[in-house]
C-alpha cells in the first residue's frame, strides 16, 4: 500500500460550492494560499439547478473582486417585491424604500462563474475527491482525502473552512460538548415546478391566501418557477398537472391578476428546517454557509448568507496574515452570526407571516392579515422588511 | 307596579368608562344628545386604579376637543421607551424616529376629566343604574334600566353604543349568526406591583431576559409601577417582598443598571388575552372598545384603541345627523377593524417578542433576541415599533 501523500497549503478548504470558491477567490486576491475539497464533479454542481436571489452586497463582491459581471448583465436586477393577501397585492418598493435592489440570478450560474475564475487563476481546486476527513482540528490540522485519480494525499494546513453545506462532514467532527445546535421543524414544505409559459409578473410575488402560501418566480421568458406550500410529506406523483395549477389558482388568482399557465416540466417537493451550529469555529476550523446554519428559503437567504460568512472570514484570515493578530479571527464566530441570527429572524417571520398552518385559529388568521397590513400600510414596515430583504449594511 | 317611564334621546350610550364618556362629549359638541348608562358608580371608577399610556392621537382628542388639558400638565410626556435584552438597553426614540411622544397619564384620570366636563355640561350620565338590558337592535332600539332612585325607565334612542367594558353586556345581545369572536390565550400573566420607591428610569423599560418579562414603568416621584412576567394561575400571597425583588432584579438588574426598591404596597395578577368580536354593528347597535375587543396590555393599546373607536363612531353618527347620509356609519366597523388588527398584531408581536415561555426550546429563545437585535439595530425596525406605539394615522 502506497504511502499517504502529504502536501500543503495555507488555508485547507472544504467544498466547492459558492462559499468555498469565494473564499478561495478572495485568498488567491491577497496572496493567500488555498486548497479545495470537493467529492462532487465539477459537471455535477453545474448541472445541479438551484434558484437564487441575490443581495446587493453578493452581486457587489462578485463584480468588485472580479469574478464576474454576467450577474448585471445576464441577471434581472429585481427593485421589489410584491406582498399578495386578500386578494390584492401591495408593491414593496426597494429601490424608494432603501435604494437598494435585489438580482434573480441562480446560485448554479453563481457557481460556474467562480469555477470559471478559480480555474482560469489556476486555483487549486480538486473535484470529485472521496474519503475525506478532518483531523487534528485544534493542534495541525490535515485533511485525508482521496483525489479522482486514487491516490491518497494528507493535507496539511494552518486552517480549515468548512464550506461543505448543509450535510456537512466537518460540522460533525466538532466534539459535542463544542458545539450547541439549534433547530426548528416546520409544519409545512414547498411545492416547486417549472413551467413553460411566459412571465405572469416582472418581479416576485408572495402570495398569502386562505389556501396557503405562493411564490411566483422567473426563470427565462418562456421557462418559470413557482411554488406552493404543501405538506412535507406530499408525493409529487400525486399532482397532475390540473391539481397543480388549481392549486396556484386558489392561492394567485383574482381581482384581474390570472397567472399564465403552461406545461409543467419539472415538479419537486423542498422541506427546509432552520438550523444554526454555535459557535462557527472550533480551533482551526471555520465553518461558513450551509455547513453552520440552514433557513426556509421564504426569506432567500441561504446563499447571501454564505458569501456573508465568507467575507467575514476572509477579513480574519487577511488581517491574520498581514499582521499576525488573530483577533478578527477570533471575532469571527460572534460577527458572523450576528447577521445569522437577524436572517433566521427574518426567514422565520416571512415563512410564518405568509404561509397557513393547517391548524390555524381564527384569531391567528386574522392576526396574519393584520400583520401584513401593518408591514404594507406602514412606510417603516416596508422599509424594515425591504432593508433586511435586500440586505442589512454588511459586518 | 307603576309603569316604566319612557325618555327618549338620540344616541343611548352603555358605559361611562372613557369611551362612552369621550362620545357623550363629541356628540354634545355637535349638537348631537346623549343619554349615558353606567352601572358602576362616579365614585367606584373614580377610585379604579388604572394605568395609562396615551398615544399622541388620544392626547390630541382630549385636549383639542375641550375636555382637559391637564394631561399635558400633569401627564408625563415621553419621548421614548427602553428595549433591555442580553443585559443591555437601546432606546426606542419616537421623536427623533417619528416625531412622536405618549403620555404616561392613568386611565382613571382620563375618566375623571371626562366625568367633570360631562358634568360641567349638564351631560345626562346616568351612574348607578341596574337591571340594564338593550332592546329592539334591528328596529327601534330601547334600552331598559332602573336608576339609583329605583326608577324603571324605557330610554328611546336612534342608536346605541355599546361601550360597556370588555364584559359587556351588549355585545351579548348580538344573536350568534350575525357575530364572529377570534380569541388568543397566552401562556403568562403579569404581577403587578406599586412600590414606595423614587424613579429608576425616566421612561418605561420593557425588559427581555432568561427570566422572563419585566415592565419598569412609573406612577409618581415616590411610587412606581412594574410587572414581571408570572403564571397566570399565580397566587400572591406566594410572593414575599424578598422574592419579588428577585424576581425584578434577575430581569433587569445588570451591566450598572441597579433597580430601586422599597416597600411594596400593592400586587396583584393581571390575566390578560386577546378578544375581538365581529362586525362592530349589528342593527342600530355599535359596539366600541373594551366591549368589542381586548388586547395584551404588552402593546399599551387598549384605551387608545377605545377612543378612536369612538371617533370613527363620532365622526359616523355626525355625518348621519347633519347630512342624513349612513354612508359613514355603515363603514365604521370595517374602518375600526382596520386599525383593531394592527394593534391585535403589534400588541401579539410585543408579547411575543419580550416575553418567554417557560417551554421555549432553544432556537426560539435565540430566535427571539435576533429579533430584539433586528428590531434595535435598524432604524426601519425601531421606526416600526415607535409608529405603531405612538399610534397610526387616523382613519
Amino acid at each position: 500500500m502506497a504511502a499517504r501523500k502529504t502536501i500543503k497549503t495555507q488555508v485547507a478548504i472544504m467544498g466547492a460550492g459558492p462559499a468555498g470558491l469565494m473564499l478561495s477567490h478572495l485568498l488567491a486576491k491577497a496572496g493567500i494560499e488555498s486548497t479545495v475539497i470537493e467529492i462532487r464533479s465539477r459537471q455535477e454542481i453545474s448541472e445541479t439547478v438551484r434558484a437564487g436571489i441575490l443581495e446587493h452586497g453578493t452581486v457587489n463582491m462578485l463584480v468588485d473582486s472580479g469574478v464576474s459581471d454576467r450577474v448585471l448583465r445576464e441577471g434581472d436586477r429585481h427593485d421589489g417585491i410584491e406582498l399578495r393577501f386578500n386578494g390584492e397585492s401591495h408593491r414593496i418598493d426597494f429601490k424608494d424604500l432603501v435604494g437598494e435592489s435585489v438580482w434573480l440570478y441562480p446560485q448554479t450560474d453563481v457557481f460556474m462563474d467562480l469555477a470559471a475564475r478559480r480555474a482560469d487563476a489556476g486555483g487549486d481546486v480538486r473535484y470529485s475527491v472521496t474519503d475525506t476527513t478532518v483531523r487534528d482540528l485544534e493542534g495541525s490540522p490535515k485533511v485525508w482525502f482521496t483525489d479522482a485519480d486514487g491516490t491518497e494525499f494528507e493535507l496539511h494546513a494552518d486552517f480549515i473552512a468548512g464550506a461543505d453545506g448543509s450535510r456537512s462532514h466537518c460540522r460533525f467532527q466538532i466534539p459535542e460538548a463544542h458545539r450547541k445546535w439549534y433547530f426548528h421543524e416546520y409544519p409545512f414544505a414547498w411545492f416547486g415546478i417549472l413551467a413553460e409559459a411566459p412571465r405572469s409578473s416582472d418581479e416576485l410575488i408572495y402570495a398569502n391566501s386562505d389556501n396557503g402560501f405562493a411564490l411566483i418566480s422567473q426563470r427565462t421568458e418562456t421557462v418559470q418557477r413557482m411554488y406552493f406550500q404543501c405538506d412535507p410529506n406530499e408525493d409529487v406523483n400525486n399532482w397532475s398537472e390540473e391539481r397543480i395549477w388549481d392549486a396556484f389558482r386558489s392561492r394567485v388568482n383574482g381581482n384581474g391578476f390570472e397567472l399564465k399557465e403552461g406545461p409543467v416540466i419539472d415538479k419537486m417537493v423542498l422541506k427546509f428546517r432552520s438550523f444554526v451550529h454555535t459557535p462557527m469555529r472550533h480551533g482551526k476550523l471555520f465553518l461558513a454557509g450551509d455547513a453552520a446554519h440552514t433557513v426556509p428559503p421564504t426569506g432567500a437567504k441561504g446563499l447571501n448568507l454564505a458569501i456573508h460568512d465568507v467575507k467575514v472570514l476572509f477579513q480574519g484570515l487577511d488581517s491574520y496574515y498581514k499582521s499576525g493578530s488573530s483577533a478578527l479571527l477570533d471575532s469571527y464566530s460572534d460577527r458572523a452570526l450576528d447577521r445569522v441570527w437577524k436572517a433566521q429572524q427574518f426567514s422565520y417571520w416571512m415563512t410564518s407571516m405568509l404561509h397557513t398552518p393547517a391548524d390555524a385559529d381564527d384569531f391567528s388568521r386574522a392576526r396574519q392579515l393584520g400583520e401584513l397590513n401593518s408591514v404594507v400600510s406602514s412606510r417603516h414596515g416596508r422599509a424594515y422588511l425591504a432593508e433586511a430583504y435586500t440586505g442589512w449594511p454588511s459586518a
